[in-house]
């Protein structure tokens, strides 16, 4: 039933969840497009658009029902199923994101750990040992991973790539500022720096 | 001259830099648009509409000079100067992106850092010394700092956002899980896991 959909509306759609989730906690049981548009600073008939890719919701002139469309929201994005993580990196970067991830968002479990520094294999981050490659990879190949999730540093990213080509996961969330591509994977190039450049065009941009 | 020019050709910009400098520094002098947008999975035509808000680039038929067109987008985001930034929150997240700016983004020095804890206060880290509140609260509203990047938990957010409304502050890079809207600042409200979430999408969703 949902065709081609574009990668702008696939992104806007978990802050469309935020922002549902925020008004249900505060008691609002129904909102308009008019007003959800209001407090998320974007156009009703965006709004419109955008959820009309994935069927009615709602009825024009009643406005959508909150937690119905938080839900219907999360099963589009896929978030009523729990996904296996594995993260290649367990420096700074990779510590912080799995402490948010254990902290607030329940869909994705930390499964395993791998970083090749000795001096972080053994230790325990989220109730799971760091361990090496070697080990790391056979339990990759093994299957049972969905998401991998790479905080290396760029020259270790292309290894990496050969591992994840010969797995099952289906998705890499990659920060290790390379453009990863691999076919039959979906993957997330993360480049922090890119937005912290657009900020910067802004500052010189003013209204 | 430049007028107004939407988010997503802005968000675009540091990627046509990156491999504009990539091609630069493997020797290629010139590029079409049709071969940028080969090695970048966009289409040509994007490239040209979003080029063409900044007026002309290279000739029809000739090709972008690679040089040239980097140092023209570096311009454009502001990257012909520097910044003086400021973090409030110095944890993990806080400490990799000081790391990662320092390595690859001379354009940001790291100005001033801060912390609420006091184990954190007094250390070093990037050769700045990460301050308390008190300290940190005045040589905020003293001047000089270009951009605050948050990388606090959300319920200090609104506390933090009180002091930036009454400083010099252009351009605030938010990690704190907020959607921080201040007038006359320029704010990018970073939601790591929206981009989880569509990742998740993808995964359910395969081409």
């Amino acid at each position: 039933m949902v065709h081609y959909v574009s990668d702008a509306v696939i992104k806007r759609l978990p802050r469309y969840r935020r922002f549902l989730k925020t008004l249900r906690e505060n008691g609002t049981d129904k909102v308009s497009s008019k007003q959800l548009g209001e407090i998320m600073d974007v156009t009703a008939s965006q709004i419109r658009q955008d959820l009309n890719h994935f069927g009615g919701f709602g009825q024009q002139g009643y406005g959508y029902g909150v937690e119905e469309l938080e839900n219907r929201l999360g099963e589009i994005l896929g978030l009523d199923k729990t996904y296996n993580m594995a993260f290649i990196g367990c420096g700074r970067l990779g510590q912080a994101l799995i402490n948010y991830l254990v902290a607030n968002e329940p869909n994705y479990k930390i499964a395993a750990l791998c970083d090749i520094r000795p001096e972080l294999q053994g230790r325990q981050i989220a109730g799971v040992t760091v361990v090496g490659e070697d080990e790391f990879n056979e339990k990759i190949l093994a299957g049972g991973i969905d998401i991998v999730v790479l905080t290396i540093p760029a020259d270790q990213a292309e290894r990496v790539s050969e591992l994840l080509a010969k797995s099952s996961v289906k998705g890499i969330w990659n920060f290790s500022m390379t453009e990863m591509v691999i076919k039959g994977k979906s993957i997330i190039n993360m480049h922090l720096s890119d937005s912290l450049q657009a900020l910067t065009y802004y500052i010189n941009h003013p209204d």
